[in-house]
């Protein structure tokens, strides 16, 4: 080579050692309050700024001020890049069932593998042609490094193919220039179109194939884009790609070194200064080295990139490829049709995590399984409403509500859409507030909880989860509900979603003074006063001590709590009821009503507000339950 | 509210009534190769762009010309967000464990708790005052809503605190407005500074404290740019911070919706019209919806914020807060000491996993376990290269290795600065070349296999990588290689490293015609050439049929290799050495030395280059080794 053999290194450490750190004079102060940072013992001055590594500034830049506005073409490399990084690659089984997976999904454009480097690929090639597995509107892409009998050898894996992308790659970039080929900017470019000459020169081979080009200036991030211009180009003079019969040149961030709106400058550098433009699909192929893939991905296509190159869930070398899942349903969120089914990512995720024995984590976009929940109370009070709201909105429009428009607070995409359901949103822990419970009672219970009452219940569950350190799962919740408002043996409900009993907490004791055993109420004409008779089981004010005693007891009102009100007085309790709200719990004449009950209990010197629930098939009767369940809460508190 | 109820859902199913889908006749047509992508059953008419739901367009942007050139401000959040999201909050043990990593990291805020809605909150506020575990240079900051009794209780938590933040914040976007708070902008103005308002006025309940407020306009990203403007400067107008005693305006982007070019601009529109500019420390609150959240904060300090909260490894409500690590490394590889201490990255994993107890993914940046794996061929080829081009480098400038510039392809971060080690990169699977498996070869065992020796032997490896479809493990390598090149019987070799007999595979039977018992080699003056004698054990063509024989042979030549040539001439065998290298294993004079001959084994007409490899403490010795050793692997090819 040419050049000093160490420039690179030379002039980086130049560089290195100018590093302001965080302790450059010329930056204004930095704000904050309380005690300043101090420097680390992080090694700075070893590494290189990107600017400083690839010069580039691109003022000229318009992809800031606009939008994505349709998908771009997808590829997935999943059977390629994404299985090159696996600890164990997939056997044939786990690719064939990758493929059909991305084949149903509607990718048009799968990278199936290098078949010049590896047996198991080429075989898995020759399977898909040979079984005529490739749909007609499907294209593979086979990579292959230029050399000839490595490309000879491409050819013979694509005998009988219809259609098929050759896929050839060198890296130009600086660093690698140097420390691996040792070959300066000419020399480099020499091997891209010698590759290109190669493959050109050998099309005889490919007899009968629909055969097209791609090219990629590998490392492209760490290249000046000037000089990767002038390879594309160069390859581009060898190719002849027409807009009939286009060829991809494909920039791939092998290696993510910036921040994204660098990349996607470099992009729409590359995308207007490409010759033949018309007859170039302009690709991506980014990594993740630094968190920032899809952004780097969604910048570069408004820069001007025709088409993605990516795994399913951000499979690939390292930290990965860009996830293609994650992208789309980003455009989805956005009005844009991703022209890739992701109905059902659970299912998508099974697949992948069977295929590349690599699970995603609890938190990844759209798929993991903590990404629709919500454990902050104020989230989940907003979820409950703007679930309402759209409900309510929806219900005016005339719109069946899964078409309907999709605005809820905290939850950028409808569950359903993808696949999930809304059951695992709102989880309680010690840090919920009421909302969460409250949405669990009335979406699983069918119990649609008075403000004041979920003030009341919310302290038991609070203190329940401040005692266990555990999330409170829907079925605590129901126990400690049934335990504090529905005394155990007032049993036998079955409306849907309400089941006594069998989820019973052995742990729990049957307690309770009143029990309601049978009751007659009769009113005469309009106006005229209710009658109620009751039977009633009294256990005394000391349950377990006193003696049960069933006893029948009358009274008249204005209705029949005021009647059952007056009845009760003769057992000696003084109650009245200071709010009411009673709902079917269920669609139907089999349905169940609930009551809820604010009560006074006592007499007024030391007298309680309390709430009491009742549920019943009668809506008299659940409202009596409902005070007895307040009498009952009153005894018991004074018992403990 | 005076404003129809319905609207924002009624202007949000217009606008998606005209999502264009990727069929907007205005588009020019799309590129692609093949076949064209279909339209996809995804309802994408439910869901708004986001420029519809937020108008915002801000031409005058100047941060896509920006670098980062300091760390910013960081507050870990991951005891208040962070514990909220996760399904068992953590205990007291926990959130003492984790506040002891981010204090020993160098974080001088750290949000740690709401305690006013949480008695754990509160009680862990209360030990870290009374046991004095806050250095000085360390400021706590506290959330809670504006409500009286809520702000009383966060005093009562903080009382003897030397310094606090007190962070309120309330909802401001549009869709929370309406179906949330239903409530119009001036009165969602008004409840933000009544709060302040009231913040102020409880001031006394805090005495003693050096008292800093933050404010959010929580679900910034739903907002328009202009009136959170309007919330924030009349906030600031209560508060009235001054540039000795500034407040802290944190944009949170509760959830990510759009591309964080957005972000971007929106944060530079606040940063420019904010009022009291130089008392405000502007602040970032990011999540990760769209898996863009590292992106988005990048891009937003580039646009003036000064600070960023978010939660080690990226924890925190649905995809979490953003990644703390990623930022703070992604700046170390940009020459920026991010003024956090992340030399031990396994460590921090391990704290993190330990107190949110969720595992983080295989391929989370800097800390996943495969994000320093490689096991393409061609990576592994530009690692090897690289990281001997930056020895050579570091040598000739005389700089300690460790602190020298870093620049290897593929490695954008060197591992041992983050307590990781080199050991993994390196992995061999059927998707590898030789490289990974000469480097293993070099790195574990010494040994610096010739190029066209790595050729012979990869073809042995690559068939079992395909064999077996897994990794291919060190162990294995070596294995292979033992029974390849080094017969099992030469054994006793003891250098660093080279361990012969205990890593013995029963499977592998003892194999090789040839056998060194014994050499002798006189040489005389200068010029004359060298005699040599050796004893082997000679076990016949046939090795296991024929009767093994003790051979004393002899032969003159010009150096002991011809002299061993023409002896073993005695035996019938023809042999002559095409290719002879020799190095050192180790330093020092208990140095082993490793010789690779390659041979042409047999008479003219069916001759065989073949590669042998000899290791012995005389340098001698080896080379005769490696030609048994060639010849050994000539006749037992024959055999097979």
């Amino acid at each position: 080579m040419g050049q000093d053999q160490s420039s690179v290194f030379d002039l980086a450490a130049v560089a290195a050692a100018s590093n302001g750190g965080n302790n450059d004079p010329l930056l204004p102060p930095a704000r904050f309050i309380g005690a300043p940072q101090k420097p680390s013992s992080m090694p700075y001055t070893k590494y290189v700024a990107y600017d400083k590594q690839v010069p580039f500034d691109y003022p000229e830049r318009t992809w800031p001020g606009k939008k994505l506005q349709r998908a771009p073409r997808w590829c997935s490399v999943d059977l390629r890049d994404g299985n090159q990084a696996l600890v164990n690659p997939m056997d044939s089984e786990r690719k064939l069932r990758f493929w059909n997976l991305l084949v149903s999904m509607g990718f048009k454009e799968i990278e199936v593998g290098f078949p010049s480097a590896s047996e198991t690929d080429f075989d898995f090639i020759r399977m898909l042609i040979e079984r005529e597995l490739i749909p007609d509107d499907v294209t593979i892409v086979v990579l292959t490094q230029c050399r000839e009998h490595l490309i000879r050898r491409t050819y013979e894996a694509l005998r009988g193919a219809k259609r098929a992308v050759v896929h050839f790659y060198n890296s130009v970039s600086v660093l690698q220039r140097e420390v691996v080929f040792r070959k300066n900017k000419e020399e480099i470019k020499k091997l891209a179109t010698d590759a290109a000459e190669l493959c050109k020169s050998l099309e005889g081979e490919a007899k009968g194939i629909d055969l097209y080009y791609e090219y990629s200036p590998e490392s492209f991030t760490g290249t000046e884009p000037e000089y990767a211009v002038e390879v594309c180009n160069a390859v581009i003079d060898v190719i002849k790609p027409t807009p009939e019969h286009p060829m991809i040149i494909n920039l791939p961030a092998t290696v993510e070194m910036t921040t994204p709106n660098v990349f996607a400058d470099e992009v729409e550098y590359v995308s207007t200064h490409l010759q033949d433009r018309d007859s170039i699909v302009l690709s991506l192929h980014p990594h993740n080295d630094e968190g920032m893939g899809v952004a780097a991905t969604e910048l570069a296509v408004l820069a001007g990139a025709d088409r993605v190159e990516g795994c399913l869930l951000g499979n690939g070398e390292r930290t990965g490829n860009v996830d293609l899942v994650t992208l789309g349903l980003n455009l989805l969120t956005q009005g844009v049709d991703p022209q890739i089914d992701y109905s059902n990512v659970p299912e998508i995720r099974k697949t992948v995590e069977y295929c590349n024995q690599i699970k995603i984590s609890e938190r990844h976009p759209y798929a993991g399984n903590f990404v629709f929940t919500a454990f902050s109370g104020s989230h989940q009070d907003a979820i409950k409403k703007g679930l309402e709201a759209r409900q309510v909105a929806a219900d005016r429009a005339g719109a069946n509500l899964d078409d309907f428009v999709w605005l809820v607070p905290y939850l950028p995409i409808d569950p359903k859409d993808i696949g999930r359901t809304y059951e695992a949103i709102i989880r309680v822990n010690s840090q919920s507030g009421k909302g969460g419970m409250a949405y669990l009672l009335k979406t699983n219970h069918n119990l649609d909880l008075p403000k004041r009452l979920q003030v009341e219940f919310d302290k038991i569950v609070q203190k329940y989860a401040d005692e266990t350190k555990k999330e409170v799962k829907d079925e605590d919740i129901w126990r400690l509900f049934k335990d504090e408002y529905l005394p155990v043996e007032q049993s036998g409900m079955t409306a849907a979603g309400v089941v006594v009993g069998d989820t019973h907490d052995a742990t729990l004791a049957p307690w309770g003074r009143l029990k309601l055993l049978k009751v007659a109420v009769s009113s005469g004409e309009d106006g005229s006063d209710t009658v109620l008779k009751a039977r009633v089981l009294d256990r005394g004010i000391n349950v377990g001590v006193d003696e049960p005693r069933e006893r029948e007891v009358s009274g008249v009102g204005n209705g029949p709590i005021a009647a059952f009100l007056n009845a009760i007085a003769n057992l000696g309790i003084e109650a009245s009821v200071m709010d009411y709200v009673e709902h079917t719990m269920s669609v139907g004449t089999n349905a169940m009503a609930a009551s809820y009950v604010e009560c006074q209990v006592g007499s007024d010197a030391d007298a309680e507000i309390i709430w009491g629930v009742g549920i019943d098939s009668s809506i008299t009767t659940s409202a009596l339950k409902a005070i007895i369940s307040g009498i009952n809460r009153a005894n018991r508190a004074e018992e403990r």
